[in-house]
C-alpha cells in the first residue's frame, strides 16, 4: 500500500468515527516527516458550531502539537473536498499538500482551488486528487440514505 | 449614535485589545435582536492557531451561547473585510448580515463576496460596508508601523 493510500484509509477511519454520531462523515489527518500529528472528523452537529469541520479541527489540534501554527512541510488527508472556509485555513496555516477522497457536485472546483493557491493569504497548497475515491463517496452515499 | 456606529464601536474596542497583545488588530462582535452576544478578536499568535481569527472566536463563543450552529437573524460586525475562511464560516454558520470597517488592498472582493453569497454551503450574507472605515484603518496602520 503506498503513502497516499495508507493515511487516506486513516481519515476514512476518522470519517467512519462521525458517521457513528449521525454527523457527515468526513474524516482528516495531518502527516509530518511520515508521521501522523492530528486526527480529526466533523463534529459540526455534537459541538453545535458550523466551523467544527474535520479540516478545521485537525489544524487546531496539529498547532497544538507543533507549538506553532505554521504546519510547514505537513500534509492533510481529507476524505472529502474541502468548503472554502477550510480551504482557506488549509493555506492560511501553510500545509504544503492536501490529499482528498471524493468531491461533490456542487463543489466549484475552481474558486477552491484559487483559495488553496492564494499568496495574499498563505501558502500555494499542492493538490492530490481522489485517493480512494470509491470509499470515500461510499461512506458519505451510506450516510445520506440513511437519513432520508 | 446609529446602531451601526456603535456596535463598530464595541469591534473597535475588541480590536484595541488584540493590539495590545501584540495581534493583528481586529475584532468582532455578533448581535441579536440588539443585543452583543459574543465579543472576540484575533488571538492567531497568543493561540498559535492560523485559524483564531476574531469572527471564528465569536461564531464558536455566540453558537455556544445560543446552543445552536444556525446563528439565524445575527449581525457581525467586524472592523476589516473577512478573508475567504472567515467568509465561508460567516456563510456556512447562517449569519445574516455583515456590517465591516475597513477592507485591505490585496483582498479580492468579487470572490469574497461570492462565499458570503454561496448558497451551496449556507445563507446568502446582506453585506454593510466601511463604517467606522478611518477608525479600523487607523489602528491597522498604527499596528504596522510599530511592527517595523
Amino acid at each position: 500500500m503506498n503513502n497516499d493510500l495508507f493515511y487516506m484509509n486513516e481519515a476514512l477511519k476518522e470519517a467512519n468515527k462521525a458517521y457513528d454520531k449521525g454527523e457527515v462523515p468526513i474524516g482528516a489527518v495531518i502527516v509530518k516527516n511520515d508521521k501522523i500529528i492530528s486526527r480529526a472528523y466533523n463534529l459540526k452537529e455534537t459541538k453545535n458550531n458550523a466551523c467544527k469541520h474535520a479540516e478545521l479541527i485537525a489544524i487546531e489540534k496539529a498547532s497544538k502539537k507543533l507549538k506553532n501554527w505554521r504546519l510547514l512541510d505537513c500534509t492533510i488527508y481529507v476524505t472529502m473536498f474541502p468548503c472554502p472556509m477550510c480551504a482557506s485555513a488549509i493555506n492560511q496555516s501553510r500545509i504544503s499538500k492536501i490529499v482528498y477522497g471524493t468531491i461533490p457536485k456542487y463543489a466549484d472546483q475552481q474558486v477552491i482551488k484559487s483559495i488553496l493557491n492564494d499568496k495574499n493569504y498563505g501558502n500555494p497548497v499542492e493538490i492530490v486528487e481522489k485517493v480512494l475515491e470509491k470509499d470515500c463517496t461510499q461512506l458519505l452515499k451510506k450516510f445520506f440514505l440513511k437519513k432520508r
